[in-house]
């Protein structure tokens, strides 16, 4: 009875089941670095704010949500009517092709992109053509191909999605790069670029896609609330482009897809500078040194802008990531990604990336990590 | 270059733009009459949880809701496999459609049903069918008629969308005369019922579709803790069905689709029936009150099982509507609906009520209810 693109559609895979993880543990002793959240919380403002909006729980939310998208239209200098709010970005890559794609039309997108692309274009029956990505030993291993992306556009192509930063390589791609692909981009072709990782962004090559958006009616910039905002607890997200793509988006939004205590936190979130420099240098000082440990350790960890590491521990993956979860510390397996060999770690605080580096020591040195030719 | 379906999709109508009005008037001066919504507020011991959920929004929410699902298979004598959870009942309407219908599929829906039946079944380009209501002057006026809805079914029909109670008659079906309609059904077309205002209704006839299941592979029940429950802020909805149907509803949802505020609000509020016993007394004790009132005056008000009242101000409509605005009351007016002689009156608390009627009778002594010919 079901529609035919749904008839073997595979959802999203959250990855472990933390509930459980988190009831075997006592209270705070997991360490969960599975799911590239922000460890240090939200902004405060926020938090209070959320609090302010629990007294108004029985109401709708604003089905415009005209406070947040007047904060963001601000922050970005565009126009509120250049925004769209969704439940997550997820809600908003999903209806994307909703939107854009379905049968007869091609999705294009890179080998080890975010999976939700993949779902998204498959959900609305669409055809995926899947770019490959540049090979492990490139300067961005396993990161988006710009060149190939562009090559594998096809007339009937109507959807491209990219990240910059991506997830669940932590690479990006330069500013430069990137303007040159949007350049010989078909007019009628909708580039995505999902910024979910930007605001962790720092390397001097790059650059939010946000400032082509005035020459590219076909340009569609993707953000979140749930990374560096830590708010994935409330689920929030938008998209900018031209004020006609968000228009017709409109059209398939769900009056009331963004819960009253998400657009007063994330709001909220917004007026607070300071916060979200203290809480983007804690993350990039952390991020160095937890890199450098690992590659200290002898396991190859990508280079990254986001809040989290692709680390190829090779054969060990599996025992790595079970011997890791029996001491509580989670991790991302990647095997779904078809990285087999590689697991995804977010950058936690001091403490628990200190936890995660006292598990993998006690494992090497219980031979955990030694394989049966006895080679680490 | 959006899809067919998508390029003249008109968005749900929210009503008139209540955060503008809560501006105008001094804080709690509106009276908001018009999203029928639970003017009580939430069981305290949900607030309580959603306050504590806020020490956790940086994390994701459980992509599973598997306490929420348990305690609702608990309510329902149902297992949890047989319950998907929605960002409101509202989108698994839509997805409900997304799933099972598309472009060659007929759904089939009654007049005066609720407005996103038609967004649902026409943004997947499926072809709408719609039943004719019963007549004003029925027992059940503009309610669903179960024999016009079981004549427009067609074999190509694959979703029949009910409601019962309805929104915005407020009119419901008996249990006996479901009981026939679904053994008419063929197998291979989904009954979906919205229950969205099911706890809310008293009357001897009527009866939840969920007794049903075990014995239709056929049937879904959606429910919303939006209504009774107060939670509307939040998003939280659900759906109950065969294991089977909702395994491949799963296959669509987005993982994180339910916030963890609202996760743990809802499956808090499953647990306090002493309060839900006491908010559904008090409405339906201001429904009979506020029903007798507004016949007392002269409006027709169509019987009703739910939280609000479809009132008859025929030719005065517009000028109540405007009228109770300057007022500082706000209604829904019905003209989208196809009911431009009707406005939508939610059942407020004794206040709210002894308000709208002392702001009606200002009308009526200042004349706004008086046509050009002099009636009332």
């Amino acid at each position: 009875m079901a529609a035919p693109a749904v008839r073997y559609l595979q959802p999203y895979d959250p990855g472990h089941d933390l509930v459980a993880l988190r009831r075997r543990f006592a209270a705070g002793g997991l360490v969960e670095l599975g799911s590239n959240e922000n460890p240090y919380g939200p902004a405060p403002r926020a938090l209070a704010a959320a609090a302010t909006a629990l007294a108004e729980l029985h109401r709708y939310p604003d089905p415009l949500g005209g406070d947040l998208k007047r904060a963001l239209a601000t922050k970005h200098g565009v126009d509120a009517s250049q925004i769209i709010l969704g439940n997550g970005s997820h809600e908003l890559l999903m209806q994307l092709a909703q939107t854009f794609a379905g049968s007869g039309v091609d999705v294009v997108m890179s080998q080890f992109g975010f999976a939700v692309y993949a779902i998204a274009a498959r959900a609305v029956g669409a055809n995926l053509r899947v770019a490959p990505a540049l090979p492990p030993e490139a300067r961005m291993p396993r990161g988006h191909d710009l060149d190939a992306i562009a090559a594998a556009i096809t007339p009937a192509t109507r959807l491209v999605y990219l990240a910059n930063p991506n997830n669940p390589t932590g690479t990006w791609f330069a500013a430069d790069a990137f303007a040159a692909f949007l350049a010989r981009m078909p007019g009628d072709t909708l580039v995505v670029v999902d910024e979910a990782y930007a605001e962790t962004a720092d390397a001097p090559d790059f650059a939010s896609a946000l400032s082509l958006l005035p020459a590219h009616r076909n340009l569609v910039v993707t953000r979140t609330f749930s990374k560096a905002y830590a708010l994935a607890g409330l689920r929030v997200g938008y998209a900018i482009a031209h004020a006609d793509v968000i228009g017709v988006l409109e059209r398939l939004r769900e009056s009331f897809n963004v819960n009253g205590v998400a657009l007063a936190a994330a709001e909220a979130a917004l007026g607070d500078d300071d916060w979200l420099r203290e809480t983007l240098a804690a993350n990039a000082a952390q991020r160095d040194t937890l890199a450098a440990a690992l590659r200290e350790r002898g396991w190859p960890v990508s280079p990254s802008q986001t809040n989290f590491l692709l680390v190829e521990f090779g054969e060990h993956v599996a025992r790595v990531d079970q011997a890791l979860l029996e001491r509580g510390v989670v991790l991302r397996p990647m095997g779904g990604y078809g990285l087999p060999r590689c697991s995804r770690i977010s950058v936690g605080n001091a403490a628990q990336n200190r936890a995660l580096l006292a598990a993998l020591d006690e494992l090497a040195s219980d031979s955990v990590l030694f394989s049966t030719d006895g080679q680490v």
